[in-house]
């Protein structure tokens, strides 16, 4: 089945815009995309867009039923609600099994403050639902990190690097991806350089790589790499310590490109790795790379190569459109 | 003056086959390289590469007067002191003005080691010659990053972070370098997401960027830069809080062409950014875009855009050679 459920994110940001124009491609690739919003915003948001939405756009009501206008680059209470309830349907939809998974369009945090919506965003509302402990990986389907520490102060995480919880952190990724030959970062320069640099790698990286190898009764993990250099020819799998030591080479090498998977869950769920965009909303310029790759993450990478430049709205912009009073700022 | 000092590095290592092979760019580019070492090693090399030493390649002898035989990619104590010598001679040679500068190739820790050489690189070397603080920046010329803390457990590294040597730095990197407009990385996730996921931004990094600005009488540097995204478009002169911040991006980025300066000395030095490749020495296949770039650091980029493929012997290489018989292996 290639039913998907997309959330399509902050009507204010370019979620929408990032659908409509990668809609001609997974026509083309057999997916057949539940569009979860309201039709009469995505009918504002085509308009806005120049166009019309197409016959072909399936749009799959959230349950939202208050007001909204479209106020490109706004977070507003309202849009944060019409984007908590389009998510909300796509988690119910796949918990259903009536998709293969959800490929979630950014939110605004400030507009899920604004409408009163408690979660810090898309993950913290999913361990919520699930009471789990859904692990973030992010990257491109050839290069995923696996994050150990996320939004923590750096001196925490560096608290954090403990034999004992890395290891069951190892364990607990090896079976909610299946990941093979993961390579595990070090935290200090040149990975310690024996113990001269820093004592983690020797006192409690190692022995949690061997201890969940061991444990899993096979050589998923391997390393310790050299962070600086793990991303020059790095492998397929990584682990890093902490956000910025993966991230950072990550988005230098890839970052229109990436995604945000959650693993861990009894859905498949993965996000673009970008934002809002609140700068460029309805101004027709928002990239589609990362979209496109949460489709590949979902149903293998080999779906199709197509990528930004082929991109392209169901439609021929209209000349007249909000567009064009956009781009004379 | 485009006459410069080459250190050629460890002899058992990639630094001769780079000098040969680059040779012709650089007599293209107008510049004379000083090659320090001794010319019955640089002898003995290029016929391990198969081929002559070409007339226009001046060797300077560097006072080395022991017995070497090359041993391609072993750590010698004779090939430390070989290395150490040229690169002394170097020194001496950029101290008297004799040369614009030095530029190094890579010598081997373990083999200076071996040679009783108490140092534990060029730049400690330079430390001690220089009563200095040689402030180490890596990069291409298009994107160069200076190391607020280098070689430091991450743990020591994060209590570094601290308002007043931080400003100092700030303001010694501005002084030696003459850099404008730098970007300044904060040291937790998102740059501490204003307090929330750290406080050293607001506490330290903030206030040593406004007193350095403020001290130096211009605003040299702003920020700061979260640190995942700063990789993505980087400013062209950026200010790492450690090692990997830096390095690991800018080497994902940029690996085969980095660079190593020395600021702060009374001499210009430049190192290529990699090390003596003991794996693939003697063998062909060593690349120059590295030390390519340490001559359009020192002399302008726009030096010229030759790159590695350009690279080549000044000789034929004969197929008789060492570099076949390793090609074997």
């Amino acid at each position: 089945m290639k039913k998907v459920a997309v959330s399509l994110g902050d009507p204010n940001g370019i979620g929408l815009e990032i659908a409509l124009k990668a809609h001609p491609i997974l026509e083309k690739w057999g997916i057949e995309p539940l569009y979860i919003g309201t039709k009469e915003v995505v009918e504002e948001g085509a308009k806005l867009l120049g166009g019309e939405v197409p016959s072909t756009f399936q749009v799959v009501e959230s349950g939202f039923t208050g007001n909204l206008k479209i106020t490109p680059g706004c977070a507003t209470g309202e849009g944060g609600e019409w984007s908590y309830r389009a998510f909300l349907k796509g988690v119910e939809l796949a918990k259903k099994g009536e998709v293969a998974g959800v490929v979630t369009l950014p939110i605004n945090k400030e507009a899920w403050e604004k409408g009163g919506i408690k979660f810090k965003g898309h993950t913290d509302l999913l361990r919520h639902l699930f009471g789990g402990r859904g692990i973030m990986v992010m990257g491109v389907p050839e290069l995923l990190v696996a994050l150990y520490t996320e939004h923590l102060p750096l001196r925490e995480a560096v608290e954090r690097v403990k034999r004992e919880p890395l290891e069951r952190f190892l364990i607990t990724l090896a079976e909610a991806t299946g990941f093979e030959k993961v390579g595990v970062l070090g935290l200090n320069p040149h990975a310690g350089e024996n113990g001269v640099l820093g004592r983690e790698e020797i006192g409690e990286i190692v022995p949690a790589i061997e201890g969940a190898n061991r444990k899993l009764g096979r050589e998923v993990y391997f390393g310790v790499l050299v962070p600086d250099t793990a991303f020059v020819n790095p492998p397929r799998r990584v682990v890093a310590l902490y956000h910025d030591q993966g991230l950072a080479p990550l988005k230098a090498l890839y970052f229109d490109r990436v995604i945000n998977i959650t693993y861990g869950l009894p859905i498949k769920r993965v996000s673009v790795g970008h934002g809002t965009g609140y700068d460029i909303a309805y101004r027709g310029v928002a990239k589609i790379d990362s979209y496109l790759n949460c489709f590949r993450w979902l149903f293998g990478e080999e779906l199709g190569t197509e990528s930004e430049s082929e991109g392209q709205f169901p439609f021929e912009p209209k000349p007249q459109s909000r567009l064009d009073s956009h781009s004379k700022k």
